[in-house]
């Protein structure tokens, strides 16, 4: 039962939130006061009551997880914050200036938050990855609580999350939605039928509980009941009214994103009560166990490919991936739904505790893995590079979240073969080297594929790594090394015309250019770009002074944003850099310029003009202009 | 009631698709025969009594529009073709080959093909588009059918459509489920229970009807009661069996993209009675009606506005596709609940019957908009430039459907101030320019703007507009032109050692330092590259010429994939242009490299490097590189 001094506890505390979240945003000039009013109720039974976290120790395996979905509430979040005693309130004021902790929308500057929001839809799909890691991995009894906005359940990836965190039986995760019927700029699709969300939760598998948002008992028996379930995830769908509290906001329209002035801050607090500074003690997880040990960790012993043998790279990221997670117990992957094709089925089949099916959907897929990696473990989510783009949103925020993923995109290019544009990842280059301190790896053979992926598990931020389809030659020996922002250098001599730089299926290509231009007495230097991005700045400067500035580029995607670019990139200065100087530099791209069609992989690299001979052509055109032909 | 004369002629059709998918498969080594096979049944059906097409006149407005969700399916729509007689056996089995209509799943090579589908989910949520086409724009009284997988059902832009259908009430839409039971790799999530489905499609608003699959006389009743609702969208769950009629491939797992080999095809062809060579004839649409008048066009008067004003060439968007409505009958416009931002909201005041609210489903507007313009309709989808990576999925498969859209992304870069990185747009020049005929724009001005809005909707392609948050000063008259692959050189004299090129907001910071730099004596070239793709190639080759070679790229967008790579491609040689040659071409790029925070937009620009103070420093760099201090 609850009793009414913890309700006069609630209600005053959530009067402080409204308050402080009017207070931060109005010295700010800009943010979300009324978006924060409506969930404050929630908040306030949440931080009172269920909650159980160590501020202390933000990294207490026991802790609750609290994701903010509807991101654009940090002023709630940090009002938050301060009711837990963890920030001043002269630090609430500093929301929204440079400098400060208090960004507009959450990110990991503060030790609390685990992930950025502020891209809707994402906090849910996320928690079930959270929620699957305290299930499955930590086998530890925390809930993962997530808050939504109404708007952002109009995001396919929120039903994505439904679907998964019910197909996972995710009892540990509670999502409350705050219905306060207002989008940004209008109503919702849905309004205030709270029974179309409970019956739509419903058929997804979840328990699903309709209630009065700013009734503080119906609150607390509804998180009570979240809590004590054990076979479904929960949903509290909660009436609630934007800038509920003061009559001149509340559910009215036009005030989103609209902080108050001077005058207006002055009347909403008075209506409000006045100003409080309340704080109370969030209780600690009682809880002090240890996550469950999934293993211990071993030696790596990677597999090796005996040279010449025919080997596809996916192949070899299906053996590696298989090797480190032999290695590593905290390794975990995550698929959608083509295992058998990227081959991370063998992991599957060896350590199936540490994997998780997520079918066909990435964006669900993306966010577990930035779940994962919040409790520390290391996954590998894999699909073709084309479905990966469908995650695009997902990895930017990623970036922002400061995540440590691993991804890696199988079926690379037009040299897929038969299959058609569609499923050719021809745009992951671009995609992946325009994310935040990304790091994006193109193996072209099976030992150089092993060797990145041993060394991908450790590498912070986004780590992408493009496998090939087709079969290739293995070309280096098993005991090469290959580190990351490096290059191989196959070929070189002093009398070298041109450099060929490629990466992945074009690399092959080049060797065979390599072969027929000496034939014919022109001798070129072959570089194998397998870091993309960080680039081997250093190489490809000594192979445009040694080689009279002729670089030939080719890849296997798009003309824009990939190798070709990275390559011209290395030449270019920045506000820290000088740019590079050289006479005659002259750098000819070959990249895949029209649509491509059905067709042998063969046939594909030809008519894209990335093949071998389309290299001989360019090396060619560059060795006539240079003895003046 | 179902006569057994069509019984046994949809029996007889569904056997040959079934054989016909198989043979074609076998032909070409490769495919999806077994999925083709699961709902031959539900296609023979609709071929031969619910689908009204005009197959001799694919653009008849009246049509209804058939929509292979399933794309890998793509041997069983070949083999429909067959069946209606617009494809000889031989090009049937041609399926795949280089050079062949017939592609590994379907393009809008074929004329009957209307979208490009392979990646899973999209055909429901463009199946919205062209249902909302028709209700609302063309409105005619044509179905829209769409034939998904059961796999895809996870993708949450699945349930984007559901929830959209529902909510613009489509009763013209129909999409038949083929419950096979069977993904990639194993059984699907919810397998057969065909009810979970029911209930989901049911919460979301729509009819749904539970069905076997293999019973003609159930396929019937189902899709008569899906034409003859008009309130609701229908969908029909159909339990089958993948590989259906064939007991060696029937429900089995590993014959999931599979070819049979020739002795399999052999017996399986016997056990489906034999290869046949019907021919039906599909019923043409009734109505010959036109599609309904949405107005008279008008001369086109752009907004002009005045030089010095200070005008968000966001807002300008909103004044000039105001401007374009008016004129245009067949523009419509979709936005994500941004409208108030994006400033779409103008046109959706004055033309509330051409525009789509689309809510916070990115993924759906895009499709959407690929839908609306199946229909001849020229498709405006605005949202902030970051949300738009929710959708590039999508929009890379629109460049697949060779489909002409218009999109804009508004609050681009760090210039976007407070609401910090989450909001940023800082990847979207990168992604554009990777995809396949695309156009970039990027308008420093509103009168720019709206002349570059004025040319969007005639352009073919995905066509990208970024429009920046801040308002900036008017630098052009109302009258200049600015050409698509055009820029203008703002700043040009016999005596400049450098060229800084600029776009958007970062314009401005070049014209400011363009002032410093003279007040020292430093006079240098200023371009504003509003066309980031194509760029200007021959402006910036005369700049590199006439400065020496100092280039200084500058852009609020992150260091790989946008301006500054835009423009080192302008001298980079490819298969057909050979490289151009300077001696000592030098180019910085200035661009955002660490992760922004929050704080005032100047704040962020100085702290990105990429403000006056940093060209400033930039070009001082070259310059003094250039005198050999």
């Amino acid at each position: 039962m609850t009793t009414q001094e913890q309700l006069h506890q609630w209600q005053e505390l959530a009067q402080q939130l409204r308050v402080d979240s009017i207070r931060t945003t109005t010295v700010a000039g800009s943010g979300h006061p009324t978006s924060s009013m409506s969930p404050a109720d929630l908040m306030a039974v949440l931080l009172c009551k269920y909650l159980r976290y160590d501020f202390a120790h933000p990294d207490n395996p026991n802790n609750d997880r609290f994701i903010l979905s509807k991101g654009h509430a940090a002023p709630l979040l940090y009002s938050m914050y301060k009711a837990a005693g963890v920030i001043s309130d002269q630090e609430l004021l500093s929301l929204r200036q440079f400098g400060s902790r208090l960004e507009g929308h959450p990110t990991p500057v503060l030790p609390w938050v685990d992930v950025a929001t502020g891209s809707l839809g994402q906090g849910l799909p996320i928690g079930v990855g959270v929620a699957l890691a305290g299930k499955y991995l930590d086998q530890l009894p925390y809930n993962v609580w997530v808050l939504l906005g109404d708007s952002e359940t109009a995001e396919g990836s929120v039903w994505e999350a439904f679907d998964h965190a019910s197909h996972y039986s995710l009892d540990n995760l509670i999502a409350i939605i705050d219905v306060n019927r207002l989008g940004q700029r209008g109503q919702t699709e849905l309004g205030w039928n709270t029974q179309a969300y409970a019956n739509r939760a419903k058929a997804f598998g979840w328990q699903a509980i309709e209630i009065d948002g700013h009734d503080l008992t119906e609150i607390d028996q509804a998180f009570s009941a979240a809590v004590a379930i054990n076979d479904r995830p929960t949903v509290i769908i909660a009436r609630t009214k934007k800038g509920s509290g003061v009559k001149a906001l509340e559910d009215l329209g036009g005030w989103h994103g609209k902080a108050l002035k001077a005058e207006q801050e002055k009347q909403a607090i008075t209506e409000l009560g006045g100003k409080r500074d309340i704080t109370i003690t969030v209780d600690k997880p009682e809880s002090q166990s240890q996550p469950a040990a999934l293993g211990v960790p071993q030696p790596l012993q990677l597999p090796t490919y005996q040279k010449d043998k025919k080997v596809a790279t996916r192949r070899a990221y299906g053996d590696a991936l298989l090797a480190l997670g032999t290695s590593q117990p905290d390794i975990a992957v995550l698929d959608a739904e083509v295992s058998n094709s990227t081959y991370a089925e063998d992991f599957a089949e060896a350590f199936p505790e540490r994997y998780f099916e997520m079918y066909i959907a990435e964006q669900q897929m993306i966010a577990a893995a930035v779940g994962l990696q919040v409790r520390k473990y290391k996954p590998f989510a894999s699909t073709f590079a084309a479905f990966l783009t469908r995650a695009y949103d997902f990895i930017r925020m990623a970036a922002v979240s400061r995540a440590n993923i691993n991804l890696v995109g199988s079926h690379a290019g037009v040299s897929i073969g038969q299959d058609g544009a569609s499923q050719m990842g021809l745009e992951d280059l671009a995609a992946f080297r325009a994310v935040w301190n990304s790091t994006v790896l193109y193996p072209s053979d099976a030992n150089q594929t092993a060797k990145l992926v041993a060394q991908m598990s450790d590498l912070p931020g986004i780590v992408y790594l493009r496998t090939t389809r087709e079969s290739t030659p293995v070309i280096y020996d098993g005991k090469e090394q290959f580190p990351i922002g490096g290059s191989k250098v196959i070929h070189r001599s002093h009398r070298d015309q041109a450099t060929v730089i490629a990466a992945g299926i074009t690399l092959h290509e080049a060797l065979k250019a390599y072969d027929r231009l000496k034939n014919e007495g022109i001798t070129v230097r072959v570089i194998d770009a397998y870091s993309v991005k960080p680039i081997d700045v250093r190489t490809l400067h000594q192979a445009a002074k040694d080689t009279n500035g002729n670089l030939v580029v080719v890849e296997d995607h798009w003309l824009e944003g990939g190798l070709g670019d990275a390559v011209l990139d290395a030449f270019a200065g920045n506000s820290t850099t000088p740019a590079y100087k050289i006479p005659q530099l002259q750098i000819i791209k070959l990249a895949v310029r029209d649509m491509p069609t059905s067709g042998t992989p063969e046939q594909l690299l030809r008519a894209a003009k990335i093949d071998a001979d389309a290299i001989v052509e360019a090396v060619k055109s560059q060795v006539r202009q240079l003895v003046g032909v």
